[in-house]
């Protein structure tokens, strides 16, 4: 009944306090694992959803200091939402991707934000923030973030870890919103298996594999209670090191179709 | 060191040989299963790979007996591939959702299939299949196909499982390819937090998870292997029973913003 060898294990960490700007998460995590009565192991990946990550970056705005823009102004009226929150998601945005002007009262408002994500509202969140007007950016560089909670954990712990920060997302075409890798350190966020051949002896074609996204989306598995468990240990999967972080993940618009 | 209860465990079915149009996918995985020294316990959630459900189900065709139209003659020119293989990416299709014509030597052609799935060629895959000119289609009702394991499984081994049946495509935005959920029974899809509280006691917004796409997208992580596992047991996830299957995942085409 036990588990074979090559097994992945996801730990869901509970335990985590709220996290305050400029806590250090190496060493909360570090405890929370602990008092659970584990102990990180090389080779390991820690997924940390966005939002402690913004919290700790003290990635807070709050909405009654914001004076919002004309054009949100405007906008917020399109979309039907706050102009102060219309105006702190242009201030994260690079291009507008979509805005739903047939049914304003959905206020969807996609966005392609400085990283390169398109996601709704640029990421800007206000679920799970202490105070009642104010809400969460994404982290300024989150492969940085990831880089540096990787050094944090090799010099606290001695323990060679990998990274990976995650945000949810929707998707065309498909109900539902899925985690994906919105930055990473220490692991090749895709895993190139063109070349390699298949049972048959065949080549296999077109299958680079966004590997960080499936391990968000694993992470996200045991995430999803209400936001309790912001950080999860994926054990077990032999990832490939290096990679430029999760903006590898970003398609140049001119090879997407879908632009 | 050992893992927490709430942990998931991702568990890869090696061994299972080659399936061939007709076999007893049930008697061969369980098979397969007892030779890893597991069982199969209530609740786990079994992840097909569509190529060996597409196998068993006979969904194989031989391009040499492929006559293709002139629509097919002529979309293969400006996609540069086989006309046959057009012929049968276009015999499942229901909507070209895009071609390249920009760079026709990459071949792309996205298309809807009849089950409402968004991917290249339709699903129509040439690796992994015996005889060098036969390609793969995929299931023609896939939820369907998941039922049937789900209740072979119930009436071989008597346990209550769910059973998810994943394909591999790519996505608008982001590079690399990640597995999806095409088929699923016993299983609620979609799992709808709306209205439950955060831990500061605000409620949630807009987080209905794809909890079918990330378990499917969580399997694939040990699936990668050149198709040697085509088969992965999902372990500790409680999740929701009942749901419409894998449609409940294809996006109302009226409620979709990318369309």
């Amino acid at each position: 009944m036990a588990d074979t060898p090559d097994t992945i294990s996801i730990i869901p960490v509970r335990g985590i306090p709220e996290i305050m700007p400029g806590d250090d998460l190496v060493k909360i995590v570090s405890r929370a694992v602990k008092e659970l009565g584990l102990s990180f192991l090389d080779g390991d990946i820690v997924v940390f959803a966005q939002k402690i990550i913004s919290k700790a970056e003290n990635r807070i705005v709050k909405l009654s200091e914001v004076a919002p823009s004309p054009f949100a102004l405007t906008l917020s009226r399109e979309v039907s939402k706050d102009p102060r929150l219309v105006e702190v998601i242009l201030s994260e945005t690079t291009k507008i991707i979509k805005m739903d002007q047939r049914k304003p009262e959905k206020g969807r408002l996609i966005v392609e934000t400085r990283g390169g994500i398109i996601s709704a509202n640029a990421g800007v969140d206000a679920s799970n923030v202490s105070g009642g007007d104010s809400v969460t950016l994404l982290p300024v560089d989150s492969d940085l973030s990831a880089e540096n909670l990787v050094r944090g954990f090799k010099s606290a712990a001695g323990v060679e870890i990998a990274v990976i920060i995650t945000d949810t997302v929707g998707r065309p075409w498909r109900e539902g919103l899925v985690d994906i890798a919105i930055g990473c350190s220490g692991i090749r966020p895709l895993r190139d298996y063109r070349g390699r051949k298949d049972s048959k002896g065949l080549v296999l074609n077109a299958t680079v594999m966004a590997v960080a996204d499936e391990i968000a989306s694993a992470a996200g598995l045991v995430m999803e209670k209400a936001d309790s468990v912001p950080v999860v240990i994926v054990r077990g999967y032999g990832f490939e090191k290096g990679g430029g972080g999760a903006g590898d993940l970003i398609r140049n618009p001119e090879d997407d179709l879908f632009r």
